[in-house]
This record gives C-alpha cells, sequence and structure tokens, in this order.
C-alpha cells in the first residue's frame, strides 16, 4: 500500500457524484453542478489537501447515465461492483449506495481485503452494524461511518459554546433542520429501503449531540410525522434527557416552509442563536443577574413584567458568535490515516453503533406513544 | 341590582391594580404607572366601554401602601375583605390575591351573595375548584375564570389561521414564551402560595390552545426545569397529542436570554410564525406542491437538496398575517353580562377544570418522566 489511499466508489447518486467531485478535484467540496476544475477549495487555513491522502481510482454505478456522468468527467468506470472488488490497486471502498445496500456491499469489501468508508446511516438496523462490526474484527479492515456533519461550522460553534461554558450551565439545547419539499422522491421514501428523515437528517443531528455531550442519555421521547409521506416519517421530534437532567429537542421536517432557528443553546448565564446554514445569530450574556425593576411590556390585552427582555448594556451583552478555523477534510483525512495505522478513528463504529441504537429507541417512543429508557 | 355591576377587588398587587386602574378609567387597559386620566383606550371600534357595565366600588388589600396607593387615586378602600362583603352594593368580588387564597375568598364572596371573577390560575388544584362550582351551584352566584389571554390579538390570529385553515391541515403548533429574568421573587416562587411558571403564563397557554382545537388531547408529555428556582418550576416544555394526530409544543422559560418564535402553526399547505408581541411575522403557503428540481444548498460542509427552501413567487407565496378588529374587553364585558343574566358565559368553569386537570397530568409526567395519557 503506497502513502495515498486508492479508493473506489460504489453509488453514484447524489452523495456519490459529490464524493467523486471532493475526491478528484482534491478539495473535499461535493460541489455537483461545478466542472471538477472549478471546484473552489474550502476557506481557511487549516484544512487538509486530501489530494495528498486519497486518490479517486474508479466508480461503479447500475446505472448507465451515471456510469457516462463519470466517463465525461475522466473518471474510470468499473464494469461491476465485484470488478472494483478484485482490483488490487484499490485500498477501499466508499459505499454510497441506498441504505439497504451499505451491509452486504461493505461486508463484500471488508473480506475481499478492501476497508470501508460508509455513508450514513451505516447501516438501517443495530443489528446489521454489529455484524459488520464483527466483520471488521474478522478482517482487520477499517470500517468508518461517514457521519461527517460533527465538522459543520454551525455544530463546531455550538460545541464550543457548551464546552467553554460560554452561556454557563447549559440546560437545553434546540437542534432544528426543516425544509418544505417532502422526502426527496426515489427510494428515501420507501420503507425497505431505510427511507424516512430519521436515517437521513436524523443521524447527524443525533450523532453530533451525542458526540458533544459526555452523558448518558437516561431516557427520550419521540413524535414522528407523516404528513407528505405514509410509509416513512417525514420529521420528527425527539425530546431526549441526559444523566445531568440537561435536555435536548432535536426537530426534523420536510413540510415546513418557515424555518425556527438551527440551533439554540440556552445556560444559566446566557443563551445564544444560529438561525441558518449562513450563520446569522448572536449570544447573549448575564452580566449580572440584578437589574433594575423590570418595566412592564405591552403583551397582547395586557402587560407582562415577568417576560419583559433584559437591556443589552444594563445586565447582559451581547457578544458575536465564536469563530475559528478548522481542517473541513478531517474525516477524509482521519478516514485514510486509520487505513493507513497511523491515527486513531475519530467516528467510531460503536459511537454509530450508539447513534442507531437510540434511533431504534425513537421508532419504540413514536410507535408506543411512550417515553423510552435508553441508557437510564 | 342596578344595569352597572358594581365591583370590589380583594388583593390590589401587580394584577389587581392594574384591574383597578382598567375599571376606574373605564378603558379596560392595566395601565400601571400612568394616571388613571391618561390611560389611553384600546384602538378598534368594536372595544367594549366598560364603563357602561361595570363600577369599580372600592378595593381592599392588607398592604398598607397599597391601600394608600388606592386612595391617592380616589379609589375607597374597605376596611377588610369582611367588610366589602357586608357592603349590599357591591354585587361582585374580583380576587386578585395570591394563588392559595382564590379558593377561600372566592367561596366567601358567593356565600355573601357576590358573584366572583377570580384571577388565574382559578384554583391552585382541580378538587378546589370543584368545591368552588359546587358553591356557585348551591348559591346561584357567578364563578368566573378570569383567562383572559383567549382575547390577545396574537393568539387570535393563529386561531384564524387554524379555524380557516389558511395553511391547509394544521400538524403542528408552537406556543411559546420565554423571559430572563426567573419567577418573580414573591410569593409566585413559593410551592404553597400556587408558585411556578405552569399556574402562571402556564395556565394562559394550555387556556388557549384548549380553546382552540376541538379535539380531545390524548396524550402528553412534560418536562420542568428548575434553573432559578429549586422549590417552583421556572419553565416547562409540554408536548401535546391530539385526537386528530395533531402535536402542540408549549414553551414556557424564565432563563431565556434569546427568544424563540411565540408562535409557529404548520399545516401541510403552508406555515406561519408570531415572533413577538408585536405580531412581527408572515404566513407563506404553497401555490403548487410541484416545484422545479430544488438547487442544493451549502449546509455546513456540505449541501443539501431536501432542505433547499421554495422561492417564494415559484411555488409559495408569502403573505401578512390576517389582522382584524375585536373586543378586547370581551371578559370583562361577558363576565358582566353573565351576572345580569344576558349573556352565556365564554370562560366556563368546566373548560377552567379541564385547564387545571391537564396541568395536573403535566406534574405527574414531569414527576415520573413518562407520557401522560389525559383524554385517550
Amino acid at each position: 500500500m503506497e502513502k495515498i489511499l486508492n479508493i473506489g466508489i460504489v453509488g453514484c447518486g447524489g452523495m456519490g457524484s459529490g464524493h467523486a467531485i471532493a475526491l478528484q478535484s482534491g478539495t473535499g467540496n461535493a460541489l455537483w453542478k461545478v466542472k471538477t476544475d472549478d471546484v473552489p477549495k474550502f476557506p481557511g487555513a487549516l484544512t487538509t489537501d486530501i489530494s495528498k491522502h486519497l486518490r479517486l481510482r474508479g466508480i461503479f454505478d447500475i446505472k448507465p447515465e451515471r456510469r457516462q456522468w463519470a466517463q465525461e468527467r475522466k473518471i474510470p468506470v468499473y464494469e461491476s461492483y465485484d470488478a472494483m472488488l478484485a482490483d488490487p490497486d484499490i485500498d477501499a471502498v466508499l459505499v454510497a449506495t441506498p441504505n439497504h445496500l451499505h451491509k452486504e456491499q461493505s461486508i463484500a469489501a471488508m473480506r475481499a481485503g478492501k476497508h470501508v468508508l460508509c455513508e450514513k446511516p451505516v447501516m438501517i438496523t443495530s443489528e446489521d452494524l454489529e455484524e459488520v462490526m464483527q466483520v471488521s474484527r474478522e478482517t482487520g479492515r477499517v470500517f468508518y461511518p461517514r457521519q461527517n456533519r460533527e465538522w459543520d461550522e454551525d455544530y463546531l460553534i455550538i460545541k464550543k459554546i457548551y464546552d467553554d461554558k460560554l452561556v454557563g450551565n447549559v440546560f437545553n439545547i434546540k437542534s432544528r433542520l426543516t425544509g418544505s419539499r417532502g422526502i426527496p422522491g426515489d427510494w428515501r421514501g420507501i420503507k425497505e429501503y431505510g427511507g424516512g428523515m430519521m436515517l437521513d437528517w436524523g443521524v447527524h443531528l443525533i450523532d453530533r449531540i451525542l458526540q458533544m455531550i459526555p452523558e448518558k442519555v437516561i431516557k427520550l421521547f419521540c413524535s414522528c410525522t407523516y404528513i407528505t409521506n405514509k410509509e416513512c416519517e417525514d420529521g420528527f421530534q425527539l425530546h431526549m434527557t441526559f444523566e445531568s437532567g440537561l435536555t435536548v429537542d432535536i426537530e426534523v421536517g420536510t413540510c415546513h416552509f418557515i424555518s425556527e432557528p438551527m440551533w439554540c443553546i440556552y445556560g444559566d448565564r446566557g443563551s445564544a442563536v444560529i438561525h441558518n446554514f449562513q450563520l446569522d445569530g448572536k449570544m447573549i450574556r448575564l452580566t449580572s443577574w440584578e437589574d433594575k425593576d423590570a418595566e412592564p411590556i405591552a403583551a397582547g390585552a395586557g402587560l407582562t413584567k415577568t417576560m419583559a427582555p433584559r437591556s443589552v448594556g444594563e445586565s447582559v451583552e451581547e457578544r458575536p458568535l465564536p469563530r475559528f478555523d478548522f481542517d473541513r477534510n478531517t474525516l477524509y483525512r482521519n478516514f485514510a490515516e486509520v487505513c493507513m495505522g497511523t491515527a486513531k478513528q475519530i467516528v467510531t463504529q460503536e459511537h454509530a453503533l450508539r447513534v442507531l441504537r437510540l434511533m431504534e429507541a425513537c421508532f419504540r417512543s413514536n410507535e408506543s406513544g411512550e417515553a423510552v429508557l435508553f441508557e437510564g
């Protein structure tokens, strides 16, 4: 094995073609509709040049139009997935097929001696993942969950606020993502293919919360929506209670024509909000709990003193959200280095298993209408 | 009894003094710190001149400074609550004392032949309210819950959107009110006086939802916060599931330095938001489900098509929130007319009982950590 890992992509749809562009351009930036040469690098000095770690060796897809798309971009195309696995030049496979194929294809790759970077949800069930983990142990091959949203800037800002107690002791976090287009109209709306928004954006939003908060999730309550799709949930609301009493609300929706803030974090010394992917938001921090007597504010046909806001400059200060540079290609790089044996796996199999188990608990809660004990 | 109802106020603190000003000025407008002559009328042509229905006969409060406040405003002051009840000129009593006194004082008033307008929470427990309702039946006196937030404009806008299906079939509603000053530092933070935010703003927010949605509440899940007060909840999150599957989330908080939208309403044909008491907000309505293929949007270190917003003018339209005139003094007027026997009671005892029972179910859910069946 040379120092640059040769990787093949199986499944060249939305995600697979994004990876192809990201890897071919060496930027890590998945811009579907741009010519490879025009794909811009991520901003910031810390982002890894992934061309020094990963080389796109080729793709395979069952659809002729996708094979043609790759050929037009001068990406080699394998005749079959078996042919890819039989190629001794291939060190690793990136699995980006519909969810129900991840298991079989990951196992086949590892049995053929290839490492695996597997799109999320890595598996449809925790049982499947346990089988795959067993194969990973048996073969000594890396199985790496591609849960990459731990390196989204919005999340990292909230994580910094949490870690550094910038709003004091945090008691509630809200993480939301909503759109208005329903579930994408392909296999993502079909149950047996692993459809539904829980196994879609749900994975990322849950993944990040479990990564951020080093506590057991004692209990959860989850209710799903089926507004635009009767078979698969097109959204859900999840309320989690952690060991310390901290609560987290996660909400995903696809019939939401107006979006509530993407992140809110509430501590005993302040609050912060991120409204959207453009990172509009702010942080309000307490400078002194004592304040001059509140002036009542007009509230409908009455008044309220209790809910009168504090004045910035009096007992609270407004601060911009913390911003900082980071390596936007951490996951690609870490995968390559783990395969080379030079780094520890950041997104572990055990972590992905915990995320899957939590999602299974969500479905149980939704079906029963009950709060469900998780790690309590 | 003459055509104008003579009313006495017992308890002249925050709410009681507001009522005193509202009634003395004849405006219905509770502006504490303004001279009575300067209290402006509510806007709109439909608001009742309550001076034609209610006359403030006097107040009683145990605190000398409040009696003095009333005297300075030329409001007659009774020597005792008993003296107020003994006055044959008094037709009705407005009970605005701390919550734990409502029961005894309401019963005493009805036994003395007076009608009662009782501040919210009308009672601390549903059992207490059942006793009071029994006395109301025995004495033939009106007992009227002063749950007045059903005539707040923000609520009426959401109710219109719901009633007229302006965003299609509604599947989720959020109703929130948050501040950052903790529970007011008087009896409101003490359990035995009926403190805590559930019996405070919780009453109003729950009241309105139960008034708006003509369905059984099958189940609820509630978790309270105790950030600024260990004895009484300083906030709560409540998730209610109605018979049709519609869900409603109510949130009250007092350690929230940033406020999320006050109202969100989501239907299968649109969404609407009201951000604050100033009624900033909008309505987005679907004009056609079909849309040109979504352009992926930048989402952290990746892209998303699923969550790409629709463009206004393409398949959705932006509309202002519906606005309309209404009688802001409906509750005062209805109380007076019910006492006169000329109208049906709008905020019924049975409705207040349902609100109290629902809040008791919330406390059970919070204590057990379980979802609780309510009317299911």
